[in-house]
């Protein structure tokens, strides 16, 4: 990949890959502090209860133990909760089964284990709502409208329509390492100290501060290696461990066991999705009309707006009418995962797409080029969709062999799939201190999960001119760090970069103007490469950095006008997001006999509009492909009627394996951008398309067209049963 | 006091005091890691052998000990040592009595003493070198001279010379917290954290990354509290503790007991000053001559020429010839304390200078006035003095009713002496963070041993224009820290006030672009105040940082020139120190019988410049008045002829007590320097005057002059049962 740059643009492996690959990388569950206690959840085995007593006196009695904490025992705010992360414990009721009602806290997990067997939680069953089907009694929580011209009418007046009720479950972000603590109380008492694998210290330390009534000053959050987040990490846990260390004085750890995990986190919202999609003759889209409707879960998870705006995928549409809510349940509360509702909205959208297209005997990939956005074109909520590559992903598709060869026989069927994403660029900030050894120690207040430090060091190397090598990038507390924003949104290589950009150019100027003092020259006549300041044109007047840096750092009354040591505060306020066009292409071989969808090849083509790092751009594809297609063939939260969670563990919940993900071919397009060096946000977009190309390809390979995810065996089987009638829900109509 | 200042300039509590007082502060020795092991270095019991062997079999057999570690153990540099800091473990030979040989390393602090106490080294011994006098068979180390006129000749033209060769002994620092690191290997191995009660993070990083031969990135310093410094605490035994970590690949603890402490660290050297001064009958200074040996101990310690250099007191003086010479014996090395080798010179100096004016029959004050320097007159190298309150300080002291009332009779004496010291101002960086709930967060990489932190916010509330309750300023560990240099030379105050200003401006200026934007007013026309910026002249028209930082750190896509989160890094480029001077009386009673001195009354008048915190600035100068007392009549660290510390405890070795110091008067005069708001370091002024007056109150309660410190009550007995004749070998001769 060229790139008119000497270290930006090139692979570079992730300077965290040793640490990890050895084990040695520091999660919030390896914190060991003098004295800690350990925590264990006791959880609700209730949906919808009215709490009559906990009995701890058992619990209490186990050798160890030394606190069993109810929401009474902790200093927290009274205030009823309004999301998942204010529901410390439960208070007077329980909303969801796995509810954290009571914490018991002992001298080793063990103990604490075989307290929170013992504490008996006296219930007042109430009826659980759960599922919103028909007539279950959900609560509402919001509810809301995209509105374009006349859908109703465009639809009555269009060629073809294809109708359907898609449904997709909860899905789990199933990172790597469960939620994890360690808390510690101020040896002076009011202030807290917590460890956490958090996705961003100053959103948690913001929360904390509201839930525990404490100045944000007081609370100090120390960001542990994040094991993966995907949005489900922020501060779900940590106000509980806090609040357990300031009640008890002592340090706390919380880790989360696996099913715990799955049973009180906030997985991805369950959706239905009715749509309604029209074209005309010429394969033009005329119109779209879609209800969604979210089910939250216990809180209100507030994103029903934003998931909505997506059903139009990424298309010119006329006509769109989409109305959406929010309702409440007495099932786990939901929260983000990486593009929250995109899989399943893409999903919805996308198999609609390649439906018309049957109708009208137009080549799935045609009716997208005739149909996709330009840079202009209005989403649902009426802003102009950005430039970006949407007919060059398309056409990268077009031209490749996976596509070329979709015809080629076999048992088997490709899919693709479309989507447009616009990351988030927030403010951040930076700080770039250069040492007399020619280190370059950037700081920033934004975590590194996905390898993007590896990147931001190739931003300093750059601009400042010295081997990448000799770049530090470093997170800081709460207390320390320059503020950055929570890892969300794709946000965070641009937003860091920008700010990593602005704090080297910073240290830069200070090394010329210190280099211009030490060789009597003008500023412009020097350059600075592999950690050298030279005149240019002299090639053996030079001063490494790190000398700069350490006259830097002394005294030198006959230059008083100097400024002192290297270091720069970079600032970037945000931008606009830069839009991220994707178009996923997935073969499978399905099993006619058992509907086992087998994945065997998976093309992916994103305009990251420049790749800081591509080894890292790619590694972050690969891994949204095999998120994609675990939303797509996999993973599914399931409940029994009374809101009890069927897939409490890993062997019941669908991950995907190394094995059931083909080889992920990566193609990245660099259509420039406005952010940084051109780049566009990497993180979400990979995850976007996969679920919905793979239930395209099924379609290709057997006619039969599941509007439920996962496509697993039994879903499948059913649907390819019935393929040629109709599948699922779904129903063509031709019109006019 | 006046001041022209909102914050600056008043008395406010040390921001610390709190967590000091409840014993909530962390020490290095409260720093508990898992795992952590605990080490106990064994001494050497001779001061001079070659080591034939170190037997480690018992010491092992101990149950928890984990190792007996010697030098060849050790992953640290192979280079002989040049410093103490560098010997790590004796290699081969012990050149002191209370040299590390070995470290045993336990699972507890007990089993580590009880294998310590196993351990038997086989000696070699070798004559020792102990003491100066005489013939004694030190080793010269480096010498040199200050030279100006013709002092010899002048001398012998002078109408009065006084002549004396004092002796000061060796002198602890004598924090209240013995030295103490706790290092942790890095979990990936190679690298190393190091807590540390030290006095610089940056200094003791880039000592151990020499020691241990790692680049300094690898190594991180994690400042803890420091209970006193006064120089000693500069990465002495943090060397010992990472290497241990290293080579065991486990944390480990190392705390000194004060036994160890007393005999292992770096105390102020030991001095022989040989001192004729000369005056004409007008009682004006005509020539010094001096010859100053100090005794480094078993290291070269590098402070001749400082030392020397204060010789020639804060007096004009036509003619001087100093000599200096640094040499090595085998009692433990030596290091800073305090105003290196200033209560020795100044005790020297100034008992000469009281001779003399009893010689000429002109009153200690009058002397001083008519011979102090003036702004400009050159010091012994030449440079010239900083203007300063020289006078202003004898005024001062002429005015006092301490010293108006000296010849009001009683047993007792009234001594003055008076000094002057240039303090440091180093380059320094400092951050600057203003958070959403208005705290304005202060990040230094230079630690607070005396209360400085507590006069940054101030610094930073007086610049921005919020109260010193909502600055919060912090320490930060190597990585994270803008560059901040080691506490001394009287330093810190002055060089982060520089950094934490021009990082407070920049934060400042962020805040009213950005309410500028909000207002859509100019900046000119906006002011910050209470902690919120409002238009000029438009009362309600207002709004708090708080919500200007809020703003800042959300993208705003209206107003897309924003420039990111409130974030400013200051940087200070140092300065030439500003002088101090101070003027000291002491009244004491001294009971002839049996020669104790007891202080009843005590005076300190500073010019300070300007106090930042006059609470604090006082705090210094009761505590430098209280060590002074010390030097001046308690301590002293004796050897017998074998070079074994004599005094190695706090039993035997004097350390002032609170009953010791008598109530203490600060006088500060506010003489406006080129710092900071006109500040001038405080912190080593203090100690410099307080033995010399304290000699000269026994000259004028008996008559006689001891030469030697301290004015023990054997040291006094003997001077007075000699008055009248002439003390110790002080000798007043009259020519012309």
């Amino acid at each position: 990949m060229s790139t008119p740059y000497r270290y930006l643009g090139r692979r570079r492996p992730a300077i965290d890959g040793r640490v990890k690959a050895l084990g040695a990388a520091r999660y919030a569950a390896d914190v060991q502090l003098a004295g800690m206690l350990h925590a264990q959840p006791v959880l609700s085995a209730l949906a919808h209860a009215r709490l009559r007593a906990v009995r701890v006196e058992a619990a209490r009695a186990v050798p160890g133990v030394v606190a069993v904490l109810t929401a009474a025992d902790l200093p927290v705010t009274a205030a009823p909760p309004a999301t998942r992360q204010e529901a410390v414990l439960a208070r007077g009721a329980v909303t969801f089964c796995g509810q954290p009602v009571a914490l018991v806290v002992a001298e080793s997990a063990a103990a604490a284990a075989d307290g929170a067997a013992l504490v008996e939680i006296d219930y007042d069953p109430l009826p659980p709502a759960v599922g919103v089907a028909g007539g279950a009694p959900s609560r509402p929580a919001a509810a809301g409208e995209y509105r374009r011209g006349d859908a109703g009418a465009a639809l009555r007046a269009s060629d073809h329509v294809v109708e359907r009720t898609c449904r997709t479950p909860f899905v789990h972000q199933g990172y790597l390492e469960p939620c994890a603590a360690v808390a510690a109380p101020d040896p002076a008492g009011g202030g807290v100290t917590v460890h956490s694998g958090c996705q961003g210290q100053f959103e948690v330390r913001a929360r904390l501060a509201s839930i525990l009534e404490l100045p944000a000053a007081a609370i100090r959050i120390v960001p542990m290696t994040v094991g993966g987040g995907f949005g489900g990490k922020s501060g779900l846990i940590d106000p509980l461990a806090a609040a357990a260390a300031l009640r008890l004085q002592r340090p706390v750890k919380l880790v989360l066991d696996r099913s715990t995990d799955l049973a009180a986190t906030t997985p991805s919202p369950a959706m239905t999705i009715e749509l309604a999609l029209g074209a005309n003759r010429r394969g033009e889209f005329t119109a779209l009309r879609a209800e969604l409707t979210l089910d939250n879960g216990a809180f209100p998870a507030g994103m029903g707006s934003g998931i909505a705006k997506r059903l139009a995928g990424c298309y010119r549409l006329p006509h769109l009418a989409i109305r959406w809510r929010d309702v409440c349940t007495n099932v786990h509360a939901t929260g983000a995962y990486r593009a929250p509702g995109a899989p399943q909205t893409t999903f919805a959208i996308e198999t609609a797409v390649d439906a018309l297209a049957g109708e009208l005997g137009i080549d799935p990939l045609e009716i997208r080029k005739r149909n996709v956005v330009r840079a202009g074109d209005p989403q649902p909520d009426g802003t102009p969709w950005p430039a970006g590559g949407q007919l060059a992903c398309l056409e990268a598709v077009e031209s490749h062999p996976l596509w070329r060869s979709r015809h080629a026989g076999g048992d088997g069927g490709t899919g693709i799939a479309i989507a447009g994403w616009i990351p988030l660029v927030d403010p951040c900030a930076a700080a770039c201190r250069v040492d007399p050894d020619g280190t370059v120690a950037i700081t920033l207040g934004a975590v590194d999960i996905s390898g993007v430090y590896t990147s931001l060091a190739l931003v300093a190397a750059e601009e400042i001119g010295v081997d990448p090598g000799q770049v530090q990038v470093r997170i800081a507390d709460s207390d320390a760090a320059p503020y950055g924003p929570s890892a969300g949104g794709s946000n965070i290589a641009c937003s860091a970069a920008d700010a990593v950009r602005s704090a080297a150019e910073q240290a830069r100027r200070q090394l010329l103007a210190l280099a211009a003092d030490h060789f009597e020259a003008a500023v412009e006549d020097l350059e600075i490469a592999d950690g050298a300041v030279r005149v240019a044109g002299v090639p053996d007047r030079t001063i490494s950095i790190g000398a700069l840096a350490h006259a830097a750092q002394n005294a030198d009354r006959s230059r008083p006008h100097r400024q002192g040591p290297i270091q720069a505060s970079g600032r970037a306020a945000g931008r606009g997001g830069a839009a991220v066009f994707v178009a996923h292409v997935v073969r499978v071989a399905v099993d006619r006999e058992t509907g086992r969808v087998r994945p065997t090849d998976y093309l992916s083509v994103q305009d990251v509009g420049f790749a800081m790092n591509p080894l890292l751009v790619e590694g972050q594809i690969h891994g949204g492909a095999a998120q994609g297609l675990g939303i797509g063939l996999h993973e599914a939260l399931r409940h029994d009627a009374a809101g009890q969670l069927l897939t409490g563990t890993l062997m019941d919940y669908g991950m995907p394996r190394a094995s059931s993900v083909p080889p992920v071919t990566a193609r990245l397009l660099q259509t420039p951008s406005h952010g940084p060096y051109g780049a566009r946000g990497v993180g979400e977009p990979p995850i976007v398309a996969g679920a919905a190309a793979a239930a395209n390809a099924v379609r290709a390979a057997t006619g039969a067209q599941p509007t439920s995810l996962p496509l697993d065996p039994e879903t499948v089987w059913r649907a390819v049963n019935r393929a040629g009638i109709s599948s699922g829900s779904g129903a063509t109509r031709p019109t006019g």
